[in-house]
């Protein structure tokens, strides 16, 4: 029998993420980093900026978690009450700190910028709260013991959250706690597969009960696929999670884009460098996005020579020579223009492998014929050209999009590896 | 005294979610739609793939609140436990329906494609639940009576779920439950103007007690303020909202880019549109970024003339004809470079309007007078050429790149309004 893995959970505080505004990015990092210690996080509670609420969920879970951690709700106005909610929580008051008071009139001056008042609420912490400093912002995080869970708070923006838990939160964890049963995880990355497909090729390996556990999640096009070993040992872990996955690489060769990093734009960078081939884009219905999904990379630049948008089919002449009669004839959407479209890019580039993208987004457009969903795209290798067509479910313009970009850049993978 | 809104929470499900693959972007969605209605979602609620937790958070849940609406984990594979949950919860077995069964297999006939056999789990539904058909995939969903709470059933993939909650599951709340008491929301979106400044600017607007309550949140230069007004009737909560929104906008009329949408590009496409401007996009560091919110916009092709990605130095003179001298002599991050790269695109496109963007996105690259963060945006309006510096934090690479597309569409928009 194995050892109770510690549990712990996230909350994420703002009425903007109960809006719908935007999600909580937040609780999915935190949970990845903890699950490094050995934490397993559990659930994540999303709560708005009513300090009664806040506080009744944070004494909840505290209760029945050993770690507690949320971001959100220690900025300067008053819609942020995570620093009331966690002193009521805990049954203290609330104290002013004078050294933080005094770091925070000192960094604003340092940037010659006046502090504002509302900037003083900053300092104010639970009595006897243990102070974590920003090194990127002004609001400063702490910890605090509720009812023996210990609650560790953290600001909203994602990368004031990422930095104070990297350099505060989790080096405390780690000395503080002991180790619980070993974890291990390994990621792959899919495109050109569809969910259920997956699910009868995987079998077995899908079962509830598995050790290790596999799960899968698709998002335009792009298969997220999970393996979670758990054992005494961090090297019994590992060589479960090992064994596993090299029978997944065999059986999924074709399509595995990538093991750690889900962006297709990075892994395809990389890929490229390491062939030493170079990408030129021709963009119609992405817009710019498959460029965007390429230049997340870093290195971007030495693989990728040059990106046109041209969204209008006088653009499609103009910049990138596409024969107007080739449009009129067979439309903006076919494969001659998408052809066009990725030899125009591949010469005035010099790149030795381009990809077009011509198709209809939607909402508006569509045609039985050409309806929405319907993208060609046009490869250019080494001066030869081909066409492939993709008919997409007419979800949404944004979703459409994403699945082009995706599969464009997949095409070019394919064709590289 | 107004009555009690009613309360709702939203239940997210999926490993992956915990995992931190991606957010849950459904609850904020769902949580839209039922407070349009009256309903207010208190809580967002995340768990993972493992039906005793999910059954036990659905149970609590529906103790506590008239409705609750989870999405996912209704899928074909084994990991898809919410049928098993909310059965349990509910205290009925699991029965399978033979139309339902009958529907996905013609479904899957005239699409030419063979069933899955694991698709036949989607036909199994709580004994007296009521389905919910899906117009656009297999998974339909269904609603349980749990202990007095209503739970409602959608399935995970964003569009999905959209359009079941569309179709199905908010004409049903309509015609089922009364209205509350009435809320009305107002949204503004703001660019150039950092989150203390506002809230110093906002005062008491910003109280907790206010009515409209008023929220703000910062996101990579994107201030969003939402104003809620609650009252007896709906005229009185839209009379509240109206007059502070006509002193909002008079105080923030500069910075105020929509009322409506948050999309930056969306907004921009309107107000080219309506002036009957024509832009070109020339990008250096943001690789495709601005383009691409540009042509979120279904009607981006009426004003959005051409985009160039030009990533490398190379490119920046051989697709814009920037003098190579000049990138020796100021470097490719400078005024001079900015201004001739806006003037490239708007001479190649033929726009009157082009900006241009070029920066050190990082995290390498980065040096004492050039550091990570620096962005120099070109601008050519009627040919007329300016530059406008930036120095964003040093945050990460996403977000410096997101906040230099921002501002580059926001100095196109300053300057045509």
């Amino acid at each position: 029998m194995l050892g109770e893995v510690r549990k712990a959970a996230c909350v994420a505080i703002g009425d903007e993420l109960l809006a719908g505004d935007y999600p909580d990015s937040n609780s999915g990092a935190i949970a990845q980093a903890l699950a490094e210690l050995g934490i397993e996080v559990e659930r994540f509670v999303v709560v708005g900026d009513s300090k009664e609420n806040l506080e009744r969920t944070l004494y909840d879970l505290c209760a029945r978690y050993q770690v507690v951690v949320c971001s959100g709700g220690i900025g300067p106005t008053l819609d942020d009450v995570t620093r009331d909610a966690a002193a009521a929580a805990a049954g203290v008051p609330l104290e002013l700190d004078a050294k933080v008071l005094e770091w925070l009139r000192e960094s604003y001056a340092r940037r010659n910028r006046k502090m504002a008042l509302s900037n003083e609420r900053q300092a104010w912490f639970p009595s006897g709260a243990q102070v974590m400093p920003n090194a990127v912002g002004t609001a400063p995080g702490f910890r605090v013991w509720i009812d023996g869970g210990m609650l560790a708070v953290l600001p909203g923006p994602p990368h004031e959250m990422r930095d104070m838990l990297q350099r505060e939160l989790l080096p405390w964890l780690r000395s503080t706690c002991g180790q619980g049963p070993a974890l291990a995880t390994q990621r792959f990355y899919l495109l050109g597969l569809p969910e259920s497909n997956f699910s009868d090729r995987a079998g077995d390996w899908m079962a509830r009960g598995a050790n290790p556990l596999m799960g899968v999640t698709a998002h335009t096009g792009i298969l997220k696929v999970t393996l979670r070993g758990r054992a005494e040992s961090p090297e019994g872990a590992q060589a479960l999670v090992a064994a596993r996955a090299a029978e997944f690489r065999e059986r999924f060769a074709a399509e595995i884009y990538s093991e750690d990093d889900p962006r297709v734009g990075v892994a395809l960078v990389r890929l490229l460098a390491s062939k030493g081939r170079k990408l030129a884009l021709a963009e119609s219905c992405t817009g710019g996005l498959a460029a965007e999904l390429l230049t997340e990379a870093a290195g971007a630049s030495q693989v990728f020579q040059a990106g046109w948008v041209t969204y209008s089919n006088e653009a499609k002449s103009a910049c990138l020579g596409v024969d107007p009669a080739l449009i009129v004839r067979h439309g903006a959407v076919s494969a001659e223009v998408a052809k066009a479209m990725a030899q125009g890019a591949a010469q005035r580039s010099g790149a030795d492998v381009a990809v077009a993208i011509t198709g209809v987004a939607g909402p508006d457009g569509g045609t039985p014929e050409k309806p929405v969903g319907l993208v060609w795209f046009g490869l250019s290798v080494g001066g030869e050209l081909s066409a492939v067509e993709q008919r997409f479910p007419p979800v949404d313009r944004t979703s459409i999009r994403r699945y082009a970009a995706h599969v464009a850049l997949d095409l070019v993978r394919r064709h590289v590896r």
